[in-house]
């Protein structure tokens, strides 16, 4: 990993310890410990594995740095990628009240390997924390007015608020369709629209905005994670059902045992053939994964997941050329989503 | 009512209409349902018992006209009340938000009489919907942008969300209490600060920044809410134990066989007398709600929670006078605090 993104990811750290101990309080110790153990830092199985990767903040960060490049090239602009860190911690934040939440409406024991905030702590408390970061990340956004105009701050929020009613919007197709049996593609943009792209077009958009770009170079920027996030996510449906987590030891990992409706499932279940009826006929066991699954790829749900992944990678990329990302960034953010569109694990 | 409170009320109504409305979208129609229906316009027992008193934003409003009467007087100023009514709705949907949160938290199937959001729909559409709740207010305070100078936007988001984390420390606090029975008043002042007095205190601080109130006016316009919320709580607590409700038919209505940790429970808890001794052993019956509350009232909690209601009270209304609220709507505030702070029921 290049130096950059070393110091962006321990300055990432560092600024959310800093805004989640607004809770580090006399009375408020406990609450506190709830937070910092979802975001890895405390209790059993704290360390790097338990944070998860912080891509979100890193993409935010990067995207600033690779637009501000310019603008100090042409020497117009004092500030530094360090300066959009609370934006960057916001956005972390938001993607971790969304996961808090979404353990309890999922009824996840585990999550990163732990036990989730709702198993340790119960879901009332559980329902607190998730609130609890949410205002943090708002606060945190808001912080931004030490470093930038308020007219900047304002728009930064409006973008990081609009995308989290897209998350809420997601989750709420994602919870409704448990209730469907008349499912098919149609219905899965706009479901990962909501819960993926939406949050990684905001660290894209943001990003790009705090480091002064144009609003054509914010747009191309935005675009390119939009389509980052949809890409990433087809690629994770594919991995859920194909992977070798998924397939070999770890059956019980298969998406098709949670029942989840990802692309090649919603792809199959608009064909109406053999795998949509059995899908219809209830929960997928652990032995019949293997068979499951083939019969899916059969069926073209694996080939139509792959060729929309390569045309989401396709649209990210051509976003992201015409982004332009300048200097040290610009070269870290190219590595990072090729590795994020081209990872096979 | 006065002319200005009606018009008020009205404005508020349309304007958490049209901030709801972002959800009224093709796929989200539902979703958009779950929301208008617990702000009362809709479905079974929609109309104005259901949708609550909209107090806290009409307090913004009244701040906001209060303080802008002087400026104008001045010629100063061309800012209307109605300029801040999204930031009246952002208020509004916080508290709405925390309600639904609550209900599930609590477990209750009712409120203002009606089923609560996760029994009609389950507690992880409630959740989701009490998030979208809390981003829409947050939509809507940066709204302001339309009518204010960004400084003053990003100023009203930061107290709204300062806010909403003491409401989630109030709400911390609140939970782990059931947990423990060594709780005296020392423990009252934090929770209720946080679950009742942060949000009327937010309504009168935004109000009169939107009001272009200066500092000093601000201040005690906050001080003013802040008071008033603990007053109204000790009140509702008093209410809750020896009002009518709670004594007579629907003794089911008491707050001792819901077992809330009122001020005059508190206080009795800390004597360590006979109500401590029969409030550990566990739930208090329907059939002993008389004897006990005679049993708190002959330790003195009734006293106690009056005496610091008549303090609260008074706290309030100083900080009113030093605040100084002008015109019509001024004359409205004094109306509304008195009424709020000498209500019977």
């Amino acid at each position: 990993m290049a130096n950059i993104s070393q110091s962006m990811l321990e300055a990432i750290e560092k600024e959310l310890q800093h805004q989640v101990a607004r809770l580090d309080q006399p009375r408020t110790k406990q609450f506190h410990e709830m937070l910092t153990y979802h975001m890895g830092w405390t209790g059993e199985g704290a360390g790097s594995l338990a944070t998860g990767k912080r891509i979100r903040p890193l993409i935010t960060l990067l995207t600033t740095s690779s637009s501000l490049e310019e603008k100090n090239k042409a020497n117009t602009i004092v500030t530094k990628w360090l300066h959009a860190n609370s934006a960057a911690a916001a956005i972390e934040l938001i993607h971790n009240f969304s996961l808090v939440h979404d353990d309890i409406q999922d009824n996840s024991d585990l999550r990163r390997g732990r036990k989730t905030v709702w198993v340790k702590w119960g879901a009332p408390m559980a329902i607190n924390v998730g609130d609890a970061m949410f205002v943090i990340a708002n606060q945190a956004i808001l912080d931004l007015i030490e470093y930038y105009p308020a007219d900047m701050v304002v728009k930064a929020a409006r973008i990081l608020n609009d995308c989290c009613l897209d998350l809420t919007r997601g989750q709420f197709l994602d919870m409704s369709y448990e209730e469907r049996n008349d499912l098919s593609i149609e219905d899965y943009w706009p479901m990962i629209g909501g819960k993926t792209s939406a949050l990684i077009s905001a660290c894209t958009h943001i990003g790009s905005l705090l480091g002064y770009a144009n609003d054509q170079k914010q747009e191309s920027y935005r675009l390119f994670g939009y389509h980052l996030g949809l890409a990433f996510q087809v690629q994770d449906d594919i991995l859920g059902i194909w992977g070798d987590e998924a397939m070999t030891g770890k059956s019980a990992a298969s998406d098709l045992v949670e029942g989840k409706n990802s692309l090649p499932v919603l792809f199959a279940l608009g064909k109406n053939g053999k795998f949509a009826n059995r899908w219809k006929q209830g929960p997928i066991t652990v032995d019949e994964v293997g068979s499951v699954a083939a019969m899916l790829e059969n069926e073209g749900g694996k080939d139509f997941a792959e060729k929309m992944s390569e045309a989401e990678t396709q649209k990210a990329l051509n976003y992201l050329k015409q982004a332009d990302p300048q200097g040290e960034a610009g070269d870290e953010m190219l590595r990072l989503a090729n590795m994020l569109l081209k990872r096979k694990q």
